[in-house]
């Protein structure tokens, strides 16, 4: 019989991959801790009603949808934002202003595979909700510029934008919601002159500008972007409500590279503020987010304004590999226990408990194999010292450690012998 | 509009639910370092085929099965083996033996659902493979006591039967393999009325012998065991094994409570040893596993005898709860940030960034309110510390720190709040 395959987009995660992904859930986690996030965990199962409410043409033509066994309508999550939308209308409703929410695990999209893009992929993600305030939108930009700075990545860079410059102005020349979101969907996959193509000339023109005017983060850009926006005056309140949290950030030591006021997103639940996590060096996006003020409401709860981000986790370590970042973690010694005869392999079990008891990572031989060929093995396995279990020595309550780096042994006591590996 | 719930059978969980099973994943992956296992992550959709392959009629009937966009017919993983199996059958292949894996994270079955059952549920999964040796069961037996002492929970039990000893039986009485499938379904359930109803006489009668024969853990039980089923070559053979895993775990200062010779679990592929752990004082069921010596090959690979064991996480969180065990996780002080106007905003986010920089968990007021209404939301919070940024002390270098437990405040250097925080 052949073998089976992972199913086309998803992927095993072995070894060097596996320990990436965890360390970077964890530095996450972290961040989410330090920020005064709670975790919370919701379901990959979703109702498809609830996930394709307000995700956008873009991603619910590219959800996992199918019947459950009593014929439920359920898709598989391709992000956090509506789960966490639900609960704020449902278990949270009643929750004191603002509250943080993190959540983090996978979530699915039918994409063309290619390298970074799996059709399972890894989130992180950050929801604050109650706060229609500017240093809302700055704390969740400073949260996604400290969440990439202590995975350890470098020359990482934050473009920002804002949804509610276009809406205004097209809001104001008439164009309907409906034609807005088309109009979003094609600017967010760059698809510009398919943008335009939806437009009247005035509109196409304004567009045009504001697609020419992104550039480098400086007074000198919103400036000309001020100008531009002039007589459209929700855009003029978007633009100051943009330099407002640019300001916030700045000051707090958080640099924005890019400003765009063109960029869009593929998410329609969007109103304010938008942003982009990458890396220019790599080219490879790492996550995003924005300001949503209506989706609670549209969900059924009491009007909220929020804002959420979601970092991309396979992506950030894909970068981490790539600037070969080192892992902050503790390098652990790695001890093999070994009985010379069966009658020592209870005791030999017992001795391999204790020194788990006292954290020490400990493999024992369960092959049943000849002294020589297990020490073979041990060395093979990077491992650090072999506890040999033998009849004489446990009668004086002692093993024989040797270190498999210094080839050196000795006898040690067995209440001594944590301590001995540990020095 | 009305509100979104969670699809039936699945839920989310929040706050102290959350953290419980946060906590006892990191236990689990704490486990898996000390006992040598490498985490490996795995798709939860998988090849139908792949899963069904050898799971049993029980759990295939309850798999939730679709097709992809590409027309795949794939599932929700209901468990972990078969990928774990399908790793080791592919890119694991040549691995020097033995290998250990470690895996957690969601799976899925369309039970009815009732309190400790859901349809997605969490598991922590421990392979060990390449050893046919008692000393491997008795490793991951092992394993399974420490995961549950670890997380904090006492009064647990471990049961302990072996397939090998029915099917042995069976085997020589001249029952096919389907029909024996059939009988551990049955038994799996407790139904042995319909379990016998599937034998002749003589089965039956050998069969109803086992199961009066469950009881305690000790030598009488072993030794009355091996004189029911004497003539049962293979079955003599299982017993032998049963007892010597039983004698190294038990010298490992392991206890077992019960051994059960007529029990089964659900999933065609054991072939040795199985046992499940559970709380007799809750009557709640926390995993359990057993060896498998022939999946391997049956999925294409290289013969490879192997065990593991999946562990029920939320089962396990329920009865911390249910105990109130104490999560061992360290208490950390609790900081709000509040500038005092807009012009310290900046600056107050600087500082909150600087306290996170220093581990501690700073939140940031963001909702604009006067001070009097963001300290008395502080304090709802369990804030410990609320520190005041204003603009007479910014100059001086200082902030106001304001103790909401001893109501006592005192101006502090912004280079010495951490420590003055921590202190």
């Amino acid at each position: 019989m052949s073998t089976f395959q992972p199913v086309r987009g998803m992927r095993d995660l072995l070894a060097q991959d596996a320990e990436t992904l965890t360390y970077v859930i964890s530095k996450a986690r972290e961040n989410a801790q330090l920020y005064g996030f709670q975790e919370v965990i919701t379901p990959i199962v979703e109702p498809l009603e609830l996930l394709s409410a307000k995700s956008g043409d873009e991603i619910r033509q590219r959800m996992f949808i199918f019947d459950d066994l009593g014929g439920r309508r359920v898709a598989l999550r391709p992000e956090f934002t509506a789960s966490i939308a639900r609960l704020a209308t449902t278990a949270l409703r009643s929750e004191p202003k603002p509250f943080r929410l993190f959540s983090v695990g996978s979530v699915y999209r039918y994409d063309e595979p290619q390298r970074g893009r799996y059709r399972e992929f890894w989130q992180a993600n950050f929801e604050l909700m109650g706060s229609a305030k500017p240093e809302a939108d700055a704390e969740i930009i400073l949260l996604a510029n400290s969440l990439l700075k202590n995975v350890g990545l470098t020359g990482y860079a934050i473009k920002l934008g804002h949804i509610g410059i276009v809406k205004a102005i097209l809001a104001q020349e008439g164009v309907d919601d409906k034609t807005q979101n088309a109009v979003f969907q094609k600017m967010d996959k760059k698809e510009f002159e398919a943008a335009y193509a939806l437009l009247n000339a005035k509109c196409r023109a304004v567009l045009e500008g504001l697609v020419a005017l992104k550039g480098e983060t400086s007074a000198e850009t919103v400036e000309k972007l001020r100008e531009h926006i002039k007589g459209y005056e929700g855009a003029v309140a978007s633009v100051d409500n943009l330099a407002a949290i640019l300001k916030l950030v700045t000051e707090a030591g958080c640099s924005i590279q890019k400003v765009d006021p063109a960029f869009a997103r593929g998410l329609e639940y969007y109103t304010g503020i938008i942003f982009e996590l990458y890396v220019p060096e790599l080219d490879i996006a790492l996550g995003g987010g924005g300001r949503y003020d209506k989706l609670i409401e549209a969900f059924g709860g009491e009007p909220t304004p929020a804002i959420g981000m979601a970092a991309g986790l396979d992506r950030i370590g894909l970068a981490i590999q790539a600037q070969k970042t080192v892992l902050k973690k503790h390098q652990q010694k790695k001890v093999m226990v070994i009985a010379i005869k069966e009658d020592q392999k209870g005791d030999a079990l017992k001795i391999a408990q204790k020194l788990r008891d006292e954290g020490i990572s400990a493999e024992f031989e369960v092959m049943g194999r000849k002294m020589a060929k297990a020490l073979e093995d041990a060395d093979k396995r990077n491992t650090d010292y072999a506890v040999i279990v033998g009849e004489r020595e446990l009668k004086e309550g002692k093993v024989v450690v040797k270190d498999l780096a210094n080839r050196t042994q000795a006898e040690v006591e067995i209440s001594a012998l944590a301590q001995k590996i540990r020095s």
